[in-house]
């Protein structure tokens, strides 16, 4: 598309050059954009729409890249991405080798934090800003954190830290309060937001005053630091404080974040404090797409859509909806059954949970590690707690599933969503470090299903063949077809084929692959048994004494090959005294850029055409 | 010890058969046995003197473990030991076989949840609460949390979702608030709780109210009810409200927490609630003992010392030292280093940089997430931060070294503390799983040093030799003595002996153990190379072919074996060829108990005895 304002613009210096009359304009052709290609490419398209106005002001304001910008989770930086010279290549959105979804710091000098995961901006916001500071560097530093990444933890890490810092630390947290985290807000603080929201005359009155006083050089100033002694001292009585202010931090809010002056005028408030600033501002999440507007959440990360209807182009059964569909029928029998879910009720298929138990059903906000100290506590109390998170998430949970689960011997079951490569997300989402660091926890076992009827089979072992915590990690997206010589055995670990000088062993979706390649091998005269683990921790004995019976056994995973599950078949190899060769393939000692699924899996050889290869290649020598 | 109340106590329903008037001298006698064991045993003293009052309190008006009592970190348990049936083993107290310094829930029914790591017993908790809301159980459940842990995100996580739960919901939070995390208390949240402490009339007049109304039956309630509606709507006028209101808690507070009667009354009132209460107590850490009070930092954490003068009975110096020590050195020459540790700066050897340094030392609180991404931050805005944490609480930063350092290829350098058995500290403690963890992590890498000259040189590698972010990895303790034929080659690798049949491969502390099996074996005749590994991530392919050389390779790793450096050991001998023997040796699939090191070293077959018995056993076959 051409635009008439939007066209023109290669670097946030354009920004500031346009008339402030044509902003409101340069806004709509911004959210026509993302509308057009997120309807395409899929993507997040609430959370863009929602902030379309502050990046305008944000780049109105500051310099970036010397003032620095840093967008939490980075799923609200389309408008960003377009003002700070990659309007040409949006359409390229989340498409291999085009731009990325979220910030990347290779991909632009205003991506200043690659972002993927939430809560994070704000600690390295004050990192930056304590550095600019070391280095005596007078420029700013912003994060822009939305209210559901404050269900967090580490904001309040970080807002305790950097609310001690006081004086002379140039930073400004943007509070992007939309009444909406992923899904619902939960949580006391969803609550404590909308007191804040409805008595905003109350809260705008102070900024108001200091800010005003602020403007009226030297005796403004001084006048101000007097006034914000005596209500220091004051406080208890005549001002109600906010959290913020109780942390350390200058509070000014609410303020309409869809007004383009009113933000400006907000954010040069707060450069003038010259000290830590909150600065609290509401928008609206889908705003100006009414369909999404009306329905955030199913808007929030959405795949291709038609735009007049919203409807999504594409929507097979996944693994998620196999998931929720096994847990309400499981709950219905077995009322221990409790589901916790770190704001991923729809991702992770538990909506009809929630809506069938709600009782039984916890959403405790972007809370990962608390989700799962959370319940290992309910476990404690007799219920049979299942906790969805995406792999890439529970990565932040790794210290309370050893220290709150196995080491208490706990029954807790993981619904490992999203595991292996998650396609154009791209690096930050990626499922490939599960099995690493599941691998070394004690007492756990993990298992990896490769169609809907394994993971109900591996979710009832779990549930109640399996001794402590078990993990059951799937993959995103529909179930593979498996050619007819797969069976399902309910086994942890089944052999397709008589024993041959060829194994492949495989688990997850690098199983159907397997079988495919076996197929297309067989084809030119070579036999190959396929061992497939449906168990991945402990890896069972007889898989491996099976495999043995093969001169050469090539592993292929879906994840990291350091510390991974096909390092510890090695080293079982050797422990029963196996001689021959053994080739393992896996993600090798890199960030998996985004791409398709299936460009992945053939990019590290772990497809059935790049298993052919190898093995062919090597037969040749 | 003889004592006249103490030694009674087989149970908490003896403590509730005391007369009022005999808890002081209980509290004493309870102090006394404290401070006796623990100049013997080494333990935690400051925490557990402070909540002796608290502990009889709880178990005056508790029934434990029918309400269940949880020790946030657990490291103030021993009165709660003591009065629940473990008086008479206190003396072996973090002794190989002895009870633990932390809860553990297979010592007794009324440890709740093991601790160890700091700031989850609220989410523990709130999970047994939520259990027993849905079994219809009325008993209570108090988590017991020190202003420290508050800087922990965890908390906020917690509360967030705890307070969001209202009426029903049966759980007492009590922030014991002693002024003073392990070291210093730090952030903004330490001057937030010093307010509240400026002001206790003003705060506890409106529990008072509550209580004191709360006490006339029926009508005091209702009352009470209306009174309680009528505040939350004047609340922003009339009221100061706490951020723990903010956050949907009751708050009572703040209470003498040396004071029995105080504390049993407000615990009382606290039941009275039926909601979600936190009650905030003052406490002196170390209270009772001068020399604890007075430097309640030293007596944290400590080793066996003389009661009379305080002075520890063996301090030599250990690799905390060393790296301290090369640290300050460093950041004399180059004004970019930075040191950031999560409230550990007098167990991470810190103490001098902070006084030497002020400026560039960061102290963030008992935060290690929050310290990971700010470090990233300030390495983004040019400054060379080095994090120390210990190994065991460096897990709860996976996530965000992957994401937040790693993927964004930033140069912070991780000096991982106490990695390897700590001893006495027991299973939630050993820094066992570090190595599995980073071993899937691009970009990362990884020294184990195993001397303070190779400390030095490790890090001056990370600081300078190397891209991205880098870990070293070593014990706690002294340096070992290393026989004469060790030489410091500055070599990521090297090999000590000429090619043999039989290999050792080692790191870290394994490796001079090795050096000593090595010679143990001589003079029974078998020759045996060792090759040791300075750099573990990546294993060194040279090292690899050297150990190649035998037929028959040992490898041991003072770690969790599965995902460890082992078994990419493993991995890289099949993919170079080998054909020999590997016999892989290290902590497998469990949680390593309380013993001393050298004990656990023995036990896992990790000292040169174990070496030895290992290859000569295999040698007879």
């Amino acid at each position: 598309m051409e635009y008439q304002f939007l066209s023109k613009i290669k670097s946030p210096a354009d920004v500031k050059k346009l008339d402030e009359k044509d902003l409101p304009v340069l806004a709509e052709e911004i959210r026509d954009q993302m509308i057009r290609t997120v309807s395409e490419s899929g993507g997040h398209l609430s959370s863009n729409l929602g902030v379309v106005e502050l990046t305008i002001a944000l780049h109105r304001v500051f310099r970036s890249p010397e003032d620095k910008i840093v967008w939490d989770v980075g799923h609200q930086c389309y408008a960003h991405k377009m003002l700070t010279g990659r309007f040409d290549q949006f359409n390229t959105l989340r498409a291999p080798g085009g731009i990325s979804g979220f910030t990347r710091r290779y991909e632009s000098e205003h991506d200043i934090f690659s972002g993927g995961h939430s809560s994070v901006a704000l600690s390295a916001a004050y990192g930056i800003a304590e550095a600019n500071k070391l280095k005596k560097n007078k420029n700013y530093t912003i994060a822009v954190v939305g209210d559901g990444a404050f269900t967090g933890g580490m904001v309040y890490e970080a807002l305790n830290n950097a609310g001690h810092s006081g004086t002379g630390t140039k930073l400004i947290v943007i509070l992007n309060d939309n009444e909406m985290s992923i899904s619902r807000n939960v949580g006391a603080l969803a609550k404590y937001f909308a007191t804040i929201r409805a008595n905003p005359r109350y809260f705008r009155l102070k900024a108001r005053t200091e800010d005003v006083l602020n403007h009226i050089p030297l005796i403004g100033r001084r006048l101000a630091k007097i006034l914000f002694r005596l209500k220091t001292s004051l406080k208890n009585r005549i001002y109600k404080s906010t959290m913020f202010e109780d942390m350390g931090f200058r509070y000014i809010g609410p303020i309409n974040g869809h007004s383009i002056p009113n933000l400006t005028d907000a954010l040069r408030g707060a450069v003038e404090a010259n000290y830590p600033v909150l600065l609290h501002i509401n928008t609206v999440k889908g705003k100006g797409y009414e369909l999404a507007e009306q329905n955030p959440d199913r808007f929030h990360g959405i795949s291709a859509f038609n735009i007049e209807t919203g409807e999504k182009k594409l929507s097979a059964k996944g693994f998620s909806d196999a998931f929720g569909s096994f847990l309400c029928a499981a709950a219905e029998k077995d009322k221990r059954i409790c589901a916790v879910t770190a704001a991923m009720a729809l991702g992770t298929g538990l909506e009809e949970f929630g809506k069938t138990f709600p009782q039984r059903f916890f959403d405790v906000g972007i809370a990962e590690q608390h989700a799962v100290t959370f319940a290992a506590g309910l476990a404690r109390g007799g219920m049979l707690p299942v906790v969805a998170v995406y792999s890439t998430f529970l990565q932040r949970a790794d210290d309370q599933i050893i220290h709150d689960c196995a080491m208490q011997q706990l029954k807790i079951v993981f619904a490992v969503d999203r595991a292996g490569f998650v396609g154009d997300d791209g690096e930050s989402h990626h499922g490939l470090f599960d099995p690493g660091y599941l691998n070394s926890i004690p007492d756990i076992s993990v298992f990896a299903p490769a169609t809907f009827r394994e993971l109900e089979h591996c979710f009832y072992e779990a549930l109640y063949k399996t001794e402590g915590s078990t993990a059951v990690r799937y993959p995103r997206g529909v179930e593979p077809e498996l050619p007819e010589e797969y069976v399902f055995t309910g086994e942890d670990w089944q052999c397709t084929g008589a024993p041959s000088d060829i194994a492949i062993v495989a688990y997850g979706r690098c199983y159907g692959e397997a079988l495919k390649a076996r197929r297309i091998l067989r084809q030119e005269g070579l036999n190959v048994m396929v061992v497939k683990l449906t168990r991945i921790k402990p890896v069972p004995k007889e898989a491996v004494k099976c495999a043995m019976q093969a001169k050469k056994i090539w592993f292929f995973e879906e994840a990291q090959r350091y510390g991974g599950i096909g390092e510890t078949f090695a080293d079982k190899l050797f422990q029963y005294g196996y001689r021959g060769e053994y080739t393992n393939t896996g993600v090798q000692g890199q960030f998996a850029a985004q791409n398709t699924v299936q460009g992945l899996m053939a990019l590290y050889g772990l497809d059935a055409a790049g298993m052919v290869k190898a093995i062919k290649e090597n037969e040749k020598q």
